[in-house]
């Protein structure tokens, strides 16, 4: 029988123009696809022609892995395909974990084929809010406990990294994002930037800064990724910076 | 007088292969191309053909910043690249900042182009070592005090983050590594697997798996990325694994 390989393929952000090469030829030499209906729905159909497309609901993570699984263990060429980066927040640990329970790391090549993480998206879209030390916490309690969430919250926010929000709201969870905000609020100032981004480099596109203070939480859904800046964040132009520490140091751009 | 644009784009890791079509088209299109020398080294020859190619060393960002703002306010299109992606310590922040000092935001238009993070290309390479909350802290402490570096290695360790660790090591400051290894290991068991990735998707890529116990730290130099476990963090056939906990919630290939 033909051995099997089961690649975890990030798709980036949704748009064409940020798949990378290498993430292109996965998808063109697979035999299977496999996937949240959402991120199918965002690989070109030529990239689908002729190949068994296998895709789920949202809360199928699973069922989908095990199908993926399947189709490796039975000789296919399998794409798993996640949103942004297949490492963050995505599927590529979970096929890990299924393929070691089932006793097939052995005898199925596993592969993991980097993207562009959502909040790399987010953040070109909002100016150079990262920049430097930066801490990505996620605000879904469906598989960590809450204090577990507040507790990383506080300790990003005390120690002045720039933090990065994923899932920051839904309708079960309406109060995750206000909390977190007051959480991060007892160590920054309320004038801290904030930026949030819902469909990165997609239509509907929508980018917007605020502050921890003015920050309307309705703009916010699921798919919107929040930025709060550190302690030297500041807005430039209509854009997020948090500086390295070169102007201190170096005279940037000065006299000139 | 035509109206400058100055770019900041993403090269990835360096390999063609993940370089998203949207960089590729922002370098095919520019008249001018500005980067550290190591970084122009890794575009393709092509992009580079009847441009205006302006590099400087390694120590040279503030100089070379100026020098693509001083192309861009002369209506240049121009592109200054970066490895990884611009935004995660690299050049976006000293450009805007640039831009916003000078005075240019109004006349020159300022883009950023996301990449692939060199700890994103990392962590697949290794397995899915990230996968759930993530910190990254940078050991560098030529523009951020060595006493802020190790609040945040602390408080990131104390809360359970995975880290990753961004210039950890060089001549000048061979003692950093381990003494940031000793912080995390104040929170971490010793058999908390660490991951170092160097060169990834290049030529002489070098990727091993050790334990904050065991790391050889000579392995270990400025470019190469290091990435910490989190407290459920386990080694599988040779990969990295960060559960996300649906082994606990779910039932992952389980009784198959």
């Amino acid at each position: 029988m033909r051995r099997g390989r089961l690649a975890v393929v990030g798709l980036g952000p949704g748009d064409s123009g940020l798949l990378p090469p290498l993430a292109r030829t996965a998808l063109e030499n697979a035999t299977v696809v496999v996937g949240y209906k959402g991120y199918i729905d965002l690989v070109e159909a030529v990239h689908l022609q002729g190949k068994k497309v296998l895709s789920t609901g949202m809360m199928g993570e699973v069922e989908r892995v095990n199908l993926a699984v399947d189709e490796a263990q039975a000789g296919g060429d399998v794409c798993m395909v996640c949103s942004g980066d297949p490492g963050i927040y995505a599927m590529a640990g979970l096929v890990l974990e299924a393929l070691d329970t089932r006793g097939l790391l052995e005898s199925v090549d596993f592969d993991v084929v980097p993207g562009v993480p959502a909040f790399c998206a987010a953040a070109a879209i909002l100016g150079a809010p990262l920049m430097h030390d930066f801490a990505a916490v996620s605000l879904s309690d469906l598989l960590t406990p809450w204090e577990k969430i507040a507790k990383r919250l506080d300790a990003a926010a005390d120690a002045d990294f720039v933090i990065a929000i994923y899932n920051p709201r839904s309708k079960k969870r309406a109060g995750h994002l206000e909390a977190a905000l007051e959480i991060i609020g007892g160590h920054r100032s309320p004038d801290t930037p904030v930026g949030i981004v819902g469909r990165a480099f997609r239509p509907g596109q929508l980018a917007s800064i605020a502050t921890l203070a003015t920050l309307d939480v309705n703009l916010v859904d699921m798919q919107t990724i929040v930025i709060i800046g550190n302690s030297t964040t500041r807005v430039v132009g209509g854009h997020m910076l948090t500086p390295r520490g070169y102007h201190d140091k170096y005279d940037v751009g000065g006299g000139r």
